[in-house]
């Protein structure tokens, strides 16, 4: 098996995860897929939210599942009512896909879309957000952790400031749960939306977010499914629920399900024992590329998560992933149109992405370092 | 194992859709889940939507994935620009999902909406629309199967009748689509959608769409993700492709996929050794509901599909369900909500549906026989 350092893109789903979801699969074959769903109800309808719940730190009534993040981000982004009276502050670490949509909202709705500065050292400029806000900042959007770096960034903080504002507060906090402490209670946010692939170790095809009441009030969704609507005559219709739920559709994989809520389940064992803390590997990981020569970290901001992002002068960034794959090492690359607001902005289209998680063991580290130096040492 | 009458529900996966999906999760498990996608790339992104277009006989560039047929349908249908200049036509069958999305256009754009009238027998008037069409037509939304009841609505025939004119055509083809043959070329439609889970035997979690030039053409998504889009400067966005694909999202299962695509290698031997024909047991089953006292066929139109339905006068369908289901036999409950402007205008709120498939025998429909009488005979 492969030294894995690649979880920002996926981690690695444990025997649990895998089990649940094979087993599941081998019920629906054998005794229909709405028959085992309707045996699994407490889970899926129920036990899934809780667990979800339970991590975040929010009501489970404000949750709602997708099967991806970036869903769960249009899902809640896209419904927003907003006038050319708005304006909309994104960070430099905006993630492209979130870019490409306020850009079309921009289109359609002129709104202004403003980007928060940063101090010198590549964190956010708190305190002239705290100076500039007004009452006409309609959203504020910021990434806990970029998918291309590993600043963490302040979210709680910038809560309290937004807290007094009658602004929405989006946080996409896609590589931070599982990984960092997130708590929606602390952040104090109108929308977090997250992937279940990541840190988290779920299946790929999962998203979540919690989508707060400020938010549900603000947003109209197009499309009503009907597990929450139905027609009430000819020509209307009525949805049955405020909840979060609304923003899902009713037909989802039952068996991605019941595998998000055991990856959640290993996750709040795992924390509840204090364990799976990948900071000193993550620092290792800094170590070696620091000292191989010809490397460039991509390393902005005082607090870092499991991801180090480098450059290398010697070799292009797809080549060196590939090499260290040949060597057994799962390494990424961070495209710099991924986060083009920062990345593409200081030159950089593509870098080396390594993000250990709690399986990796100060032995991968050195399994990387040989690779790293065989390759470009 | 229960004998499975539920396909219109969900359909029974063969081993080899579990075992490639649970084989493919391992691999996820071991390798990492990019790594892995990496691997399968040719089934990922080409060999899964060439065999699509085999069974949809549809090009492959026409075909866009989705994690069910209600988002595929969402996905085409939501962006259309529509004004309230524009007619849109659906049948007395179309599904309330979609009657609430097109309630809700209509709202928020003055579409009118008007009902293809019924024959007194349950057939589409199709010389009614040959009369009555005209250029501001803009949408004709046929089902070719509804999921209440087993009527085949003559597509081939309407797609005729509308290719002079300028309309789009919607065929929503979730019951049909391996069971009946299904050719988007004789069709002559604009969309059309379907579900990975029913007679096609794939996982839960699938769908997906043709969508035409011409439909393409006339929609704006909202959104365009990574997979087919990037800011190409500080506030502009380009989407790379006009094929159906840009309708996708860039995260999905791949478990999912390669599971989809091993249900539709099946579906093509199947078809091409001309297997599977699941007729006599439809009539079987049709036979033995007719027989039974108490029972009254839902059962509009000349041409029937693999779906019996039918009320019972002494007990609810949700208890028959039940019943059923404690004797061995997986059957569903049709709601009259789900297709209001037909079902639950003729006063029927819950009806029993029975759905085999080639796996299904006469033994199967004995079984059947013995448990319904049983119940209510």
């Amino acid at each position: 098996m492969p030294v894995h350092l690649n979880t920002a893109g996926a981690g690695l789903m444990p025997a649990a995860v895998v089990d649940t979801m094979s087993g599941y699969l081998r019920q629906e074959a054998a005794d229909g897929a709405y028959e085992t769903e309707l045996r699994h109800a407490d889970t899926l309808d129920k036990g899934v939210y809780g667990n979800l719940a339970r991590v975040l730190d929010a009501p489970a009534e404000d949750l709602a599942l997708f099967d991806s993040a970036t869903r769960a981000w249009s899902s809640a982004v896209t419904p927003l009512v907003l006038t050319g009276a708005d304006r909309v502050w994104i960070t430099p670490y905006e993630y492209a896909g979130s870019l490409i949509l306020w850009t079309e909202l921009r289109r359609r709705t002129g709104i202004r879309l403003e980007v928060i500065p940063l101090l010198p050292g590549g964190d956010l400029d708190v305190d002239w957000m705290r100076r500039t806000l007004r009452e006409d900042v309609a959203v504020v959007s910021v990434p806990h952790v970029p998918s291309g770096c590993g600043i963490v960034n302040p979210v709680e903080e910038i809560g309290r400031v937004l807290a007094p504002w009658p602004c929405l507060y989006l946080v996409d906090a896609c590589q931070s749960v599982g990984q960092l402490p997130v708590s929606v209670a602390d952040i104090g946010c109108d929308l977090l939306t997250g992937a279940g692939r990541k840190f988290l170790c779920g299946p790929r095809g999962t998203g979540f977010a919690y989508i707060g009441p400020r938010l549900r009030a603000r947003a109209r969704p197009v499309f009503h499914d009907l597990h929450v609507a139905d027609m009430t005559s000819d020509d209307t219709y009525e949805v049955h629920t405020d909840g979060a739920r609304r923003f899902e559709y009713a037909e989802r994989s039952g068996a991605a399900i019941v595998g998000l809520d055991a990856a959640l389940r290993q996750h709040l064992d795992r924390t509840s024992r204090r364990a799976g803390d990948a900071r000193p590997v993550r620092d290792l990981v800094r170590e070696v590329v620091e000292e191989t020569p010809g490397t460039r970290l991509v390393d902005p901001g005082a607090r870092h998560a499991s991801i180090v992002t480098f450059v290398c002068d010697r070799m292009p960034a797809a080549r060196l992933r590939e090499e260290l794959s040949a060597r057994g090492v799962n390494a990424w690359v961070a495209q710099g149109s991924h986060t083009p607001l920062f990345m593409r902005r200081q030159g950089i289209e593509h870098a080396v992405r390594v993000s250990p998680h709690h399986y990796n063991s100060a032995q991968d580290v050195e399994v990387f370092a040989r690779a790293l130096r065989a390759v470009i040492g």
